[in-house]
């Protein structure tokens, strides 16, 4: 297997026009360098990048050698970067101590990061992550909203999902885990209560930090929905920005800043919609996923997804629509 | 209907002896009056009260009149002292503009508290509470974890429930509110987003504040599956303490306190306990509740228990057992 | 003595316009009722009142009363209130057990608050207390620092005070305390470490509820600098507001608010004005305040004005002019 | 010049044994990596390591190399690791961009680190580092207070100083800053408002987590009276650790484990140590720094110490004996 990198680029040059942006930390047993300014300046200015615990600071050196070659006055005229980046602990199936990722993959994911379908399951800082013991990594999902002055908010969530115990795993609340367990008993035998999970959320609403880190918040609450507890090893960190109202780093622009936001009366939507898209960024993981046989013959399941379908259509009621 | 309060004392004389405690802030948008200091000094001195949210004042009032005549030295040889007293909005049924609570009921709530069985639904702090648009109230919850040294740890959790809307009502995984909007589309109309949700856990097990934090958070998981997105105007907040190690107001025992702490790795039974329990005790109150008509003929329907047993036998699976 | 109340009003009517507010805390050992809705929506919708620790139930009861009068639609029409108290203890004066405070004392002293200038001293909720170990209570003063779009910015700070002890007194820097403390041997051996202070922070600056928290956390210094060590049992809170842009609670205006924001780079002199006025506010409550014998001979002496102008004269250089 | 690394190692294998600690954050406009586990569990597993801004990613990497290495098991029978790295902006004097440290300055950090005495001034990660305009770097303190039970508790403080403007620098509160300025007009112009200090506070006393971090915030009162404002761009973080209760990663010591505290009424002498040992080792940083010219002839004076000594003798009081 080859582990990896995975990038998150609001826009172009998110350094000079950064993105407002907030965090929550459901449990801070884990690493999203960078966060501390993320917090303080309610302020995104850097791509995010994501990958295995025993490499955040290699790429985090990249990310800073990529930056600085891409945006000249660094550290002159302009402050120097702190990079965000985020990890979960792949080392069951990975060689995490070897430490495999060389800038040029950094480079590449950053390069690479492109609009359009993501690829999910196995792929970049997902290549070597386990879910509920199935074998999970990259999951996104996205959700559109009315937005108030007409037409539509769009809110997308991307995980790197790493967490979380078999008998746990329920999709759209059906027990889905305990239901498969007898199945897979050598898998579910592990029982590894590590783990982690990253949650990037992304969103076009017109949002100011503190209210990024309401709807980060309610993430955690979309975690849980799939089977949570937030083990005690098991960092779980969401991280949002939204790319309606941008800081300018500099320029004539003057000192005084003029932003929309919507009214905090109108953002139930969007906590609802954070909530689901992140439950399910977190099943489409577990769904694109395919059987991995990692180091020392160390193996994860992929999720059944025959019996998945199977189960689902037992026990998920058809629900009435909602006048 | 007559509106109340609702009294939780950790032992005899928490004043003296102190509980070790901790909170979590799911949604600040409400009122916990007191939490600050537990925040800080990790420690419960007084009784926790619950009550409606204009009441909040009043309740307070009559703890410090109600702890200066029970303990001398207050204000001489010990400090003053700050009482700990959650709410939830009950507009809805009762006048709470008239705030009809007096001293004499506070006194009452906390001289009759006492162990055993708890009074659930519309009781006390809970008389006028609703909950995705169904009757609630007061609800209770406990779980047993084997402790690594022996015998079992309880843990138990209280809660004045409040929040949420009937479309998202979920017991146990089963999606029961959107199931049961159709019968109940007058209840189900109100949609009001606000609310509130107070939770209560307390525990033996030897915790220090950081720990009792952290399953207060985990707490915020089990509202999270009931139905919760901890919408804007919903203030959600939790309250933890241990039994296990007392902190001496003063004494003779001098400054040095010994604590026997249960290693955080031995901790995840515990954050799976309270999870399972919030959510448990949320239900108690739906299931215990009964319709209700307050002011102005505004009336909230108990959950319809019998369709809500025919639906969990339709909809929960059976589980296998846990090897 | 007459213990008392000091209300705080940011305009008319902040229910139906509120004003855009944060906090800090630099020890929890205190309460501040309603900080925690002031720091999740960072809003603020009521009056601020100070008072005494055993008061604190009182006053925001009767702040209930007052506004739900002033205000009709409360619990209907518009959402229910979280009234905004802060304390310090004066039990070494004051009869605090007696709780002597009268919702009438809460009315006018909110019918009273007025534009202008404000009494300092022995005033209001100023009237028992201490600052080390020297009779204190209200203190206010303020700083006008460019706006970059012409004209002034406006930073006020008010504060109750009754922190520290004399031995740690600095005035400007100059050691007031240690020099003072052999003729006030008496008042100085007090050494009690408990106390409290609560600081208000207003400004016309348009700043959101982050910029406010960073405002709030700089005024910490402030305090730091007149000798407060934040001595475990002394509730250091900090909390703000901004006139500038205020946010309706209802209406027509939509769910999109547009607000100007001054950009954090510069934000500096916000920070520096805030940290002279905390710190001068507390000087003038000081140099306010006259000798007062309370409750069973409990004497607190003022601060000697001669003494202090002779040793700020002695000690405190003659600065050159900034370029 | 040559930029550097400065470990600080808790004791002999702070991975096995780790040490219990907090942190506290007055202005996150910086980076501590590893924050947010050593917040999450209360402990440290990792020796601090100190760097400049650009060099995070390359030392944390080299942390992880350094510890894999010496410690077989990681990635295996234990937790991969997140190694806590903490920087200050050195862009001024340093070729920032240039990334000159390697894996190998991490190792001899880590590796020569001893007791004794403390190299001060432009040392290590000091070695590009200025404060209020002058040279600095490096300082240390540290002050002993009695213990309860019998004997010294002993409490040590180590910072990295970048922080400040000339106009505001404080030595034991004579304004010295101001009175230097019109000799360092050039120095004194480029009022940068950005830099950082990062502080590692050290104590022998039985602390617990909480009880850390509520030292760690007295810290930020020590960089306050040295004329911090804490400027927007300025990221002044704290992070501190007890040797006193050591946490087992594991064995055989079972799941409860027995901690001796020190009561919080008796932790006030604790406070005012850290007050004055950070105020103490960022004027020692200062003091033990010479002159230094750095990338495209920039300049960083040293405090003159003549001056220094002449001012501080007319404007610091001789003060009389405490009782």
């Amino acid at each position: 297997m080859r582990t990896g990198v995975t990038a998150i680029i609001p826009y172009e040059n998110v350094f000079l026009d950064r993105a407002i942006a907030g965090t929550f930390v459901l449990n801070g047993a884990g690493e999203l360098a960078g966060v501390t300014q993320v917090q303080e300046w309610g302020l995104l200015e850097t791509p995010i990048l994501l990958t295995n615990t025993m490499s955040v600071g290699k790429v985090s050196d990249a990310v800073v050698k990529w930056i600085t070659r891409h945006q000249p006055g660094i550290g002159e005229e302009f402050d120097v970067i702190i990079p965000v980046v985020g990890e979960c602990d792949d080392s069951f199936l990975n060689d995490a101590v070897g430490r495999h990722i060389r800038s040029e993959h950094v480079y590449r994911a950053i390069e690479n990061a492109a609009p359009g379908l993501v690829a999910e399951g196995s792929v970049g800082a997902g290549t070597g992550m386990i879910t509920c013991d199935f074998k999970a990594g990259i999951g996104t999902s996205s959700r559109r909203v009315p937005a108030p002055e007409g037409g539509f908010y769009t809110l997308g969530v991307l995980v790197e999902s790493n967490f979380g115990v078999m008998q746990n795993l329920r999709v759209d609340g059906v027990p889905i885990g305990a239901l498969l367990a007898p199945q897979f008993a050598e898998a579910a035998k592990r029982r590894h209560s590590y783990g982690s999970i990253i949650v990037v959320v992304a969103t076009d609403a017109p949002l100011l930090p503190q209210q990024i880190a309401r709807v980060c918040k309610r993430a955690a609450l979309g975690i849980g929905r799939v089977g949570s507890y937030a083990a005690h090893g098991s960092g779980e960190l969401v991280i949002g920005f939204s790319t309606a109202n941008r800081v300018p780093r500099s320029g004539s622009g003057g000192m005084i800043h003029r932003v929309d936001v919507l009214l905090d009366r109108g953002i139930g939507p969007l906590y609802e919609a954070v909530i689901e898209a992140t439950e399910e960024a977190i099943v489409n993981a577990l769904c694109a996923a395919r059987d991995m046989t990692g180091r020392d013959g160390h193996h994860a399941p992929a999720l059944p997804l025959d019996a998945l379908v199977d189960l689902m259509r037992r026990y998920r009621p058809p629900l009435p629509p909602v006048e």
